[in-house]
């Protein structure tokens, strides 16, 4: 589709046409039409030739060796080929052509393709989660991609009026990638039991917490696939952790610094597992953003630092419960029959009111996915729409 | 089987008696008559009461809300009852009792049952794969516990004598936890394919990588076992990328500083998928231990950093790649039928000598874990063995 190759299956379009390229101290400028003007480094575009020397044409993994290529390699040359390329000669002889619209994303993006930017959400904000039709999210492509943006952004999302058979969250997660198993069932059954192991599964309330923080591999989303609803109470409770991360950032700078550094263990609870894990309550990320929040009363292990931070290990821990119960930053509503939710499990934390067992039943089904697979869908989904609009465009 | 409760399933024992209990500044002081002594914190005491009021006696999790209890609770008193557990009696009117073993275990470690500390290794002081016979570590749980100490340590693990039939590598994962799925397929063959869409499904050599960086969640465990071999060529290549991390850490702190920082993006180049993620290559966890090696030739993005920093990132991941093909670093190791090699792919990167097609067959069948499941088969072993050395002292 494109004629001009790039080190990668996809299909990229050009935001403003090349005006002229030069070279600068063996770097490549390219000014374009609208103005703006980048500086690419002759390493980098070495590194990337899509040349069939370069990169292997079906697979589109690099043949090339990048320690063969001399760190101080230069562009000697720069111009622009009939079909556009922009075509690069460097003083080890080999000469390259480029996309200028992957050159483009390439320069003006942080991340080509990365993850959407998290909307951090309060009561206020968002008061139930982002709903959409779920027959047709599940036939057309266009409003399956408005849901996972929405639940990229958000962390939350629920489709409603989905078929209430068994095995449909099942159904659906395959739809976006592999189920993520774990010691539980691939798809558990969240209901009342006489002989509960765990508090989930009795009619108690449940306080705001993630599933499996006793895995270093805690599951990224839980999708919960509500068959039968008819019991007084029952409500979910959903908190965005990042939100309240971000509350804290800025304003109890001190309690976060905490958060962020002092690790709690979390430990399965059934005998004879041995599933258990240790990290800060608010893990960061490596360019500073929110990454995890790993939180669990109920299976929280005891504390186990330095003596010295015991105080403030505690009181960050309570205020960060406080606010899980401050009704500023708690999303309640009704499970409803065919409404399927799912959140993001390293960063929405979840939890019910208690319900009235002899009020009616209540029985829902759950699986966990990782995050990767919600991304991948979504930008699979773009790829596509944008491959139809090109074709679209050459047809006329 | 412990007379005096613990907030968990698990069985303590006491390395050393109590001396002596005392209070001091409402914090409690213990004497063990090996000489040592402990402080314990009075919130920290109170928060893991066991008591019924405190903990659900069948399920082990708490009920306490520690929001409740006073951030400046003390205790008032201590003594031993007739049982030999800790009796603390607090200012807020409760009072527990402490199993002194598990008092001792958690002011002694820095984490009670912690995963077990690294051992980095190199071509000298690792030649093959830590190997067990497979039939007796499927039968003994002692030879099992022993193989998964190894595993933990070194991150790779050989099983030798396995059955050559197809599955035998799920049958040996679900032995220690749930399968971790990917696009490929649950249990995937590595053979040699005419329209290979990966450089793994030819006889091409492979260098060393680890598997799906391309994914958040990349699984951290990969299993390979060997059905059929009869090729020439075709060796296996493991590397410690810990090991390489520590040598640059101690040798090259300015290599090492760009490897834990500049963050590199990987995507799957198949069409149609869309797994893509980016972070550094090596990657620290919250205490400053190397968490995950992130690295894959083949499916490495064009670097996005600060153009400042874009020599330097060449020059450390460059000599990140040096290093892997230094002899020193690489283990190499033919592949023998009924040879399972499970080795941790989020620390171990693995690759292979090209082979000669025309020479024989050679089959593998491979499958993913997580981490977390080889660590709670070894802790539920280790529990196991306990409880039982503990029948049998209490039966004589």
């Amino acid at each position: 589709m494109n004629a001009i190759p790039t080190p990668d299956h996809l299909v990229w379009t050009t935001p403003s046409p090349v005006s002229n390229a030069t070279i600068t101290n063996g770097h490549v400028d390219v000014n374009w039409m609208d103005g703006k003007s980048h500086r690419f480094h002759p390493f980098w575009l070495r590194d990337n030739c899509a040349c069939s020397d370069c990169l292997h044409q079906g697979t589109r993994e690099q043949l090339l060796d990048i320690r063969q290529v001399p760190l101080d390699i230069v562009a000697l040359s720069v111009s622009r080929d009939d079909e556009g390329a922009v075509k690069v000669c460097f003083s080890d002889g080999h000469e390259s052509r480029f996309h200028p619209g992957w050159l483009w994303f390439h320069a003006e993006q942080s991340w080509a393709l990365a993850p959407l930017e998290s909307i951090y959400w309060t009561q206020s904000s968002l008061t139930e989660p982002p709903s959409f039709d779920g027959p047709s999210a599940m036939s057309d492509d266009a409003v399956m991609h408005e849901a996972l943006t929405a639940f990229e952004q958000h962390g939350i999302l629920r489709l409603r009026r989905m078929p209430t058979e068994r095995g449909t969250v099942e159904s659906f997660a395959l739809s976006l990638g592999p189920v993520r198993e774990t010691q539980f069932e691939r798809v558990f059954n969240v209901i009342s039991l006489a002989d509960a192991d765990s508090n989930a599964y009795t009619s108690d309330a449940l306080s705001g917490h993630v599933d499996l923080p006793t895995w270093e591999a805690t599951p990224g989303i839980q999708i919960l696939h509500c068959l039968e609803n008819s019991v007084e109470g029952g409500e979910s409770v959903m908190i965005d952790g990042f939100a309240i991360a971000a509350h804290l950032k800025n304003n109890e700078p001190e309690i976060f610094e905490i958060l962020t550094t002092v690790c709690w263990s979390h430990s399965s609870r059934k005998l004879d597992t041995g599933y258990r894990w240790r990290a800060p309550i608010v893990e960061m990320g490596p360019a500073g953003e929110f990454a995890n929040i790993r939180l669990a009363a109920f299976s929280r292990d005891p504390l186990q630092v330095d003596s010295a931070l015991v105080d403030a290990s505690y009181r960050a821990l309570r205020r960060f419960l406080d606010l899980m119960e401050d009704s500023r930053f708690r999303m309640v509503y009704p499970f409803a029959p065919g409404d399927l939710v799912m959140f993001d499990n390293r960063r929405v934390m979840h939890g019910r009111n208690a319900y009235d067992l002899n009020s009616g039943n209540r029985h829902l089904q759950g699986i966990y996915l990782d995050r990767d697979s919600a991304r991948a869908k979504r930008r699979v989904i773009e790829q596509q729409q944008l491959r139809r609009s090109i074709s679209e465009v050459q047809a006329k």
